[in-house]
This record gives C-alpha cells, structure tokens and sequence, in this order.
C-alpha cells in the first residue's frame, strides 16, 4: 500500500509551494491532475511520471489516485490553490470508502482569497465568507441565497468561479443581488491569473463591477461596509475599535 | 528606503512555510513580530536580528517596522499564519500613509482556516465564512449577527479566538447562537496547536463542541448541514449535483 498526497500547489508560482507540498511532489512516483496544474508543475519536476486529465473529471481522477495507491505507486492529486477549498480533497474523502486502507495525507496549499488578498491589499482582515458563483454543482438559488446572508451580516466576500464561458452574467447576476443592500459604492478588486504570466489587479466600485471582465482564472473580492481605499489598496480594518 | 515584507509565517512549522516567505524572512536584515513567533522562527534564521514584543502593541509594531524600512533597513513583519487573515497586512496598510514611500510587499501565508481543515478532512469543501469570536475589536452583537447570517446562508463555518482568558465562554455562546437554527448533530471540528507540538484534533457534534475546551490556540470548524463524518474525518461535499 502506497501513500496518496493530496497537495495544494499554489497559484502556480513556485515560490508560493509549500516546502512541505514540494516534498510531497518529489516523494510522490506519480503526478496526477488537471492537465493545466500538472503543466505548470512539470518543469519542477523533470522525468516525474503523469497521469493528467481534463477539467470535470475529477472524480475519475480520484479514483484513478485512490487505486494506483492501493496498487502500490504513490500518487500526489494536484490541486490548484488548496486542497481543500473547492479542491480534490472533499471528493477524495468521499471515494476513499470504495477503496479501503489508502494512506491519505491532505497537504494545504496558497488559495487565491489569499493570494489574491495579497496582492490588493488586506481585503479579508476580517470576517469574510467564500462563495462560489459556480451553478454547476450548487443551484444558483443556494449561491443568490449566500449571497445575501453574506451582505447581511456585512461579511467582506471573495467570489470563486465568477464567470466561465457557459455562465458569462454570473458576476453581474451576482453584483445585482449584492447591490440590493450594499452600497454601489462598496470598495471592490479583482485578482487575474494570480501568481502566473500576465498577473494583475484593479480596484473598482461596486456599481462597476457589475459590468466588469471577469473570467475563470480571476478572483473577485467585495468590502464590507468596512472596507476602505488606503494608499490605492484594498484594507478591510480588522476591527470596529480601532 | 528599504523594503517590508509583511510575511505570513503559516502556523509555525518549518515546512508550511512557503519559498517566498522563506526568501524574504532571509532577505530581511531584521525580523519584527509578537514573541511567539518571532521564536518559532529564531532557528530557522540564526543570528538574524529580531524586534520582538508581546500581544496587544500590534499598532506600535507596524509604527516601528515602517520606521525603520524608511530609515534603510529592511524589515520582514512576521505574522502567524496569513498576512491578511487577522494579520498584520490591514493595520500596516493603514498607518502606512504616515510614513510615506515605503515599499511594501505582502506575502501570503497558510492561514489556520488551512492547516486546520486539512487536518480534520475537508470542511471547507464548498462555500464557507470565517469568523474570530474575539470581541477586543468587534462588538459581540456583530459577531453574534454574523454567526447567525452564515448558520442561515447554510455555511461551513471556520472560527478563530474561540477563547481566552478574558472570554472563557465564547465558544458556549457562538454554539448557542448557532444551535437556534443548526441541528444538534451537525458535524463539527477542533484542531489545536496546528503544526506545533502537541497538535491535535479532533470530531464532535455542535450539542459537544457547546461544552467543548477551546484556548487561543484553537480553530473551530461547523459543519453545514451537508458536511459528514466519512471515515474518521469531516468532509463537506463540493456541491449539490453529486
């Protein structure tokens, strides 16, 4: 029996691995993944064997790590960001029942609330909520209902999977739902292709982020009623005392 | 003008701690932060000079760090965990502008939201909220209106500062707060001491965490009310479709 490392990469960048998912990474005989995460890791790792597939089969890609770890070879599923945070770590637990005794080792990684906070400032200094514009697996009536107990509670927010080619309105959708209550004035910014080429951000209103570009590799962040412009970043103060 | 990192440090192991906080934990020419961490830290970095104080003098600590980057010397800001998350990124940024030209870089860090949830399973595995029970900062009726939008937002909930001294019973009342609305038997989580000796965790019902021991070196995880308990851990599935 093999041991599967389940391994938050980062955004991409080498820098942003962990010293401990990198370890994983080596210690590992096989790499398997979205063929997009595993492309990046490649040049770390030169002559590592891969198993890469396409987006939306994760879970045959569960099962594929799941048995070639009981088969013997150990196996890292790559994740982007966490592996947690909408990431394989919850569809793999799920699956490891149907192949018992598989040693799994769940290793975090750099999401992009984080990532990206960082690069806009210090947007999530305090409370937030993280939700996922993502209809695919979660009715947009559970996200629309999110989103307004995430705006009632004046959570800051950091919006995942804010459009993709099948769902173009969904940040704007979204913005309307959150406009209902908050300010159009509301301190906003945008992550792009964090920790990759062509990495950017910007800081926007509300109101103009209803009508702004988003696709699925930015990350969207909302201020609370809180949230302030300071020096062109994005500070959420961490307290109301302050 | 030298520069400051404001460096998230993860919980404290050597090996969460990513190669870019690493590079600038050495570039710096002095390490500035609460003595807790700044000693976690010390071997890592032998020699290297350290500006350490106690809890509460957050304020001062980002005065001096700005200080003494205008002044030519290069400072890294340790912070446990994120920069951002509770961290020391918002009050930086905002005293920031008293102290002009200084060029800071923000370095993101494993928060225990993170580190946490990869040990119990997968918590966060789809939407969830964070929130710090502390009241130093926030009026307990805030925090008390933000546990109650994200128990009926039906999110996964990730709290920090569960306890102190001065708060003995917080956790017991964000429990019955949340208990008015989530089942008893909602699937919930402690991890202590994440990446530290002694660490531990452990699952329980939201009817045990209610009398549950927490200290400050606790973080709570609540389940929604789609989070199981699959072999031994907790796992909160990605979506609704599957």
């Amino acid at each position: 029996m093999a041991k599967l490392y389940v391994v938050g990469m980062g955004p991409g960048a080498e820098g942003e691995l962990t010293a401990r998912a990198r370890a994983a990474l080596e210690a590992a005989e096989v790499l398997c993944g979205y063929t997009l995460y595993v492309e990046l890791l490649r040049p770390l790792f030169p002559g590592k064997d891969v198993h890469a597939t396409g987006m939306k089969s994760e879970l045959e890609r569960c099962r594929w790590a799941l048995e070639t770890a009981r088969s013997g070879r150990s196996v890292a599923l790559v994740c982007s960001g966490d592996a947690g945070v909408y990431g394989m770590a919850s569809p793999l637990l799920e699956l490891a029942g149907e192949v018992p005794g598989v040693k799994i080792e769940i290793i975090p990684g750099l999401t992009a609330a984080l990532t990206g906070a960082a690069l806009l400032g210090a947007p999530l200094g305090h409370d937030f909520c993280v939700v996922s514009l993502s209809d695919l697996l979660t009715p947009w009536e559970t996200i629309e209902t999110r989103l307004r107990c995430a705006t009632e509670g004046d959570f800051a927010l950091c919006l995942y999977n804010p459009a993709s080619r099948h769902r173009p309105d969904a940040l704007r959708r979204a913005c309307e739902v959150l406009l209902q209550t908050r300010s159009p004035q509301t301190v906003c910014g945008l992550a792009r292709r964090i920790g990759r080429e062509g990495e950017s951000w910007e800081l926007l209103t509300l109101e103009e982020l209803r009508t702004a570009q988003a696709d699925m590799f930015t990350t969207v962040f909302i201020g609370s009623s809180r949230t302030r412009r300071i020096g062109g970043r994005m500070v959420t103060p961490r307290g109301y005392g302050e």
